[in-house]
């Protein structure tokens, strides 16, 4: 392999310039340079997202095709080997999924929660109003200094502690060293009039910086979901608690391994866990520096991060050894991990900001359900609630705020764009809607309103319900071959969902057999673990009042079809409410009120985990689920009825 | 000048070799090598203290003598052009350190308290007592951990949690996320026995580290006196209290400016501050490299650290910027700096250690004065009290447990050895003790009875006041050319107090004229600051039921004849007790005993500063001081009529 060192790489458009690493592949070049390109396989050149265009210059595209290579490429295979220029095509890029991470749904309770009546709305807006009672993790208060005299002549220190109490009643604040470096040309070039940024800590406070007046200070923050498969960050003002953007990607770890067991044991070999840490911190680093950057605001100026992710992903950002969570007894360094320093892990933000990662409960049930508890709000109820979170592993959740007890089984990343061929995330060019025509055709919506790249999950629940509902599909996921959609592919009947005229890939969008398969089989594993729970707690679907459902489908979920399909039991529909990516709306009430950590962790102290691997009926469950909507019509009676099957 | 870079330098005896880097000079490269050499000049080619020989290669001895050099050379001005290898005569030395740096006293203190009765050291037992109740800034602690089971599958922080709670009552320790990163395999590897390295904070405790078990943990701290001239390092064992060695140098920031206010200006310069920083902490570590080397003892099992200085040498130590502490209204950045970890100021050491600085009162009035008053235990008593540090700048306190007032006067380092062509620290080798006997010759002891190589403070002290004594000085510090120990030399007369032939360097020790006048000029600060203060408050001399001595005159002082020189005032001899480095052994009770630091805290709060500078009267006390032993002996009724002259 010819391998170049520092060999000039120009990304177009915008012109960013990078001085790459040896042999250094043009993906994790353009992670480096800033420029995340699309893909769901991790860099290992199979779901071929990450095409670009080598306008100048020459590659090593080493594994797929060997050789030197110019023109298209895959970005995740080709070795950078000399200086060259390459454009991304629009449909590689994911600066879209900016607008499509759940935010929406957040600021609406933020700036007009009276127009919101449902009960779990109300719940939600009321954790929102605690964090006017205990405060975002840090944030940034006014501070007019009197300059020193011979009658004040209190230190720098002193005069800070002293005028944090009298201005804003903080007693015994800590000043970390480096703060105190700095304060003495800070508090003399602004006149004394500054901004002190201050982070809550175990007992207090601690000033993490101090800011130039007049004017308000500029204190931000993030809210990230570490998913298996998906990393989503959302930037925050911490002074308002508005969203200003959000940016997702595939999580870059997926290249070591698509499962949390796959990486645990990669997490084993000799620099692995480092390879882990610093794929997913890297990643977003890149993604915090794109959100930024829109934004017009200095890295430095953020400074909370709350973190949410199940144990593995929250043991593999901070560098955690994760090896005896898979051993017996299961064992996770931490469930509630220490607050830190974003320079102890590596986050490139302010070196002070607090990093706090939600708490979570075992090995298997993360800070990422814990956050999904806190956000739908079932743990301050007396209504038994049941929460179903659709990620790759999939988790239940049953009680109220007298009990909980959770569960959690693999149900692989297909209803987040993994897996399926055409299935991608909530992202621009995604299909989120699919509707059969009564003329028999296939009608879709995209995110942005833009051509179709791929179809996320709420588009492959709508897609398998309307195929099923069509009569298109059987109840066994089989495709009519005579249907007006369905053609012979190279693998059987498969959907055309978009022809490639229509796409912005120029490729055709389709759902084939396979991607069927992966399908079922994760809504029966979602299914059935939440099924087996309930009964395992004596507890009838019909007794339970309230079903949040969370998981990155898209910015809404219709759940009729979800229902339809079998994924979520057949309960009245009122009773369910889809709540998006609850895990980083934990997160965020936790980046917004510390108390959320709190009852975060009461949330962690009160659930039990009831272990379905080991129980001998989930199989028998799994089974039984892996039918539209299921083997056992009396579960799903209106759903059949609807679909006049038989 | 001729640079070579990576060049092999090997130093004898011991063989230790280092890559040199480019023009560095053999005095550098000696300290980096871990092997300091002796100097009071900072490495300015004037105190000829740092002789080595070249026995193999060449080197550029470029500023005193220029050309290639070989044989003897001043490492401070030979710069390295190849490999060679160069032997360290004993002179040249500084291993002889460790035994004489006060450390002495405070272990008897803590051996056999019952044996000493005067008050003062009853105090101070009743200080070494404190650390019994409220115990060292970091220790370790014996855990042995039930090994997690299916029926007790906490993670392991939170099992480490729930024992340093069951087995030590330790509620809501702090757990860094370092420590829960290398948790997993120590705890294991160990068979869940171990060590709890823990450190004090505000309020709790934080686990800074795991050491395997089975067996006691190691834990232990340094004790540290920088002072403007010399710094001083005790190494401590943290459970058993006992100093296992100490080691002291010169101050390398010496080059950079002999006082506080030129180091000041030098911290002002661009990149000036961190040539201040580093070489006091890259000294610092060097030292403790020796120390740890020689008690066999690894750098991270040194886990707290207690430094005392005056304010313009802690801001320098940690990185603060001290401009303003010379500029009107002369504001420092802290008086009371914050606790901070080892690897936040560079010390090599446990990266985690707690770092804390003796807390002090103002820009002139440091953590090395209040270090002094917790020491002598004058804040705890109703007696009336003086204390008076010789220094380079000399204190002097006079208070009780009700009031405390303090001043500051530039004295020089005389008394250190600086400033005088023989003068050297406490080291082996210096003349500690001199008397003229009947017959008019000198006699004298070496510190560790080896062949002399310089005179120490104490040393100072005895000659000057032999000479007068004998009346072969007069009260002016003239010396009689007549006199038998007095001779002709290039600067004047000259005493000869160790000829060529019986010292280790085979140079003359001498004291000449000049050296004179600087003690003369040393003893009239201190003792007008100390008369001024006493003047200023309305208290007589014979008011003053106690005085405190501290100063780097070696192990012991003759208070005699430190008032017939009039270095300190006539009082009963009783009333006065020498009590060594009164710094390092604040710093050590500040080591072995949390609640010290509150002490010299308060101490700080009750402390006012008086002045002097702007006094119109110093300079007519300093005036009448420049006599021996004063111009008004009325105040020295006792020490005139001794010396019976005129």
């Amino acid at each position: 392999m010819a391998v170049a060192v520092g060999s000039r790489v120009t990304f177009e458009p915008g012109g960013r310039v990078l001085v790459a690493e040896a042999g250094q592949t043009l993906l994790d070049a353009a992670y480096a340079a800033g420029v995340p390109l699309d893909g769901v396989c991790g860099g290992r050149g199979i779901c071929e997202r990450c095409k670009v265009v080598v306008s100048h210059g020459t590659v090593d595209a080493i594994e797929a095709r060997g050789g030197r290579a110019t023109g298209e490429v895959l970005a995740c295979l080709a070795r950078i080997v000399g200086d060259i220029s390459v454009e991304i095509p629009e449909a590689s890029r994911i600066e879209g999924e900016q607008i499509l991470t759940g935010m929406e749904r957040w600021d609406q309770l933020m700036s007009a929660p009276e127009e919101i009546d449902v009960v779990h709305l109300a719940r939600e807006v009321a954790s929102v109003a605690e964090r006017f009672a205990d405060g975002p993790l840090a944030f940034a208060l006014p501070l007019d200094l009197p300059p020193p005299t011979l009658d004040d002549c209190l230190s720098d220190a002193a005069r800070l502690a002293r005028e944090l109490q009298r201005q804003h009643g903080l007693r015994d604040v800590g000043v970390p060293v480096e703060v105190l470096r700095a304060a003495p040309a800070t508090l003399r070039e602004a006149g004394w009039e500054v901004n002190a940024v201050l982070a809550r800590t175990t007992h207090g406070h601690q000033l993490i910086d101090i800011q130039p007046g007049p004017g308000p200070g500029m204190a931000f923050g993030l809210a990230i979901d570490i998913g298996t498969t998906t990393v989503v960050v959302h930037l925050v003002d911490l002074g308002t608690g508005v969203t200003l953007g959000a940016a997702a990607a595939v999580n870059r770890q997926v290249r070591f391994g698509d499962d949390v067991i796959s990486r645990i044991i990669h997490a084993g070999e000799p620099g692995g866990l480092e390879q882990l840490r610093t794929a997913i911190v890297g990643e977003i680093n890149v993604l915090v520096g794109t959100l930024a950057r829109a934004h017009d605001i200095a890295r430095d100026e953020i400074v909370a991060v709350a973190v949410a992710g199940n144990t593995t992903m929250t043991h593999l950002f901070l560098g955690l050894p994760p090896a005896e969570i898979r051993r017996q007894p299961y064992i996770p360094v931490a469930t509630a991990p220490p607050t830190c320093h974003a320079s102890q892990v590596g986050l490139r933000v302010h070196p002070r900001a607090t990093v706090a990662s939600m708490p979570g409960v075992s090995g298997w049930v993360g800070g990422d359900i814990t956050a999904d508890v806190v956000a739908c709000g079932m743990d301050r109820t007396a209504e038994l609630s049941m929460l179903i979170d659709v990620g790759t592993n999939g988790e239940t959740v049953i009680g109220n705020r007298d009990f909980l007890v959770c569960c959690a089984c693999s149900a692989g990343p297909a209803f987040e764009g993994g897996g399926v061929s055409s299935g991608m995330r909530a992202a621009g060019g995604a299909i989120q809607h699919v509707e059969i025509t009564d003329a028999g055709s296939l009608a879709y919506e995209t995110v942005g309103s833009v051509p179709p790249r791929g179809i996320c999950g709420s588009g492959l629940v709508d897609l398998l319900a309307e195929l099923l509902r069509a009569g298109y599909m059987d109840r066994a996921g089989q495709l009519r071959a005579d249907a007006p959609v369905v053609r012979e592919g190279p693998n059987g009947p498969e959907v055309l969902v978009a022809a490639a005229d229509t796409t912005m890939t120029g490729r055709d969008i389709t759902l084939d057999s396979a991607d069927i398969e992966n399908l079922l089989r994760a809504k029966a594993a979602v299914y059935a673990g939440a099924a087996l729970l309930a009964r395992r707690l004596g507890v009838s679907m019909s007794d339970i009042e309230r079903i949040y459902v969370a998981g990155g489908f898209g910015a809404y979920l219709d759940i009729r079809k979800a229902i339809l399909i079998g994924l979520l039991p057949e309960v009245p529909l009122e009773r369910i409410t889809f709540i998006g990516n609850g895990s980083v709306a934990g997160a965020k009430m936790g980046l917004l009120a510390k108390s959320v950590r709190r009852r975060a962790i009461e949330v962690g102290r009160k659930m039990t985990y009831q272990e379905l691997s080991v129980d001998g009926a989930f199989h028998e469950e799994y089974v039984s689920a892996m039918f539209f909507p299921h083997t056992d019509r009396g579960r799903f009676p209106l759903a059949c009825a609807s679909l006049k099957f038989d």
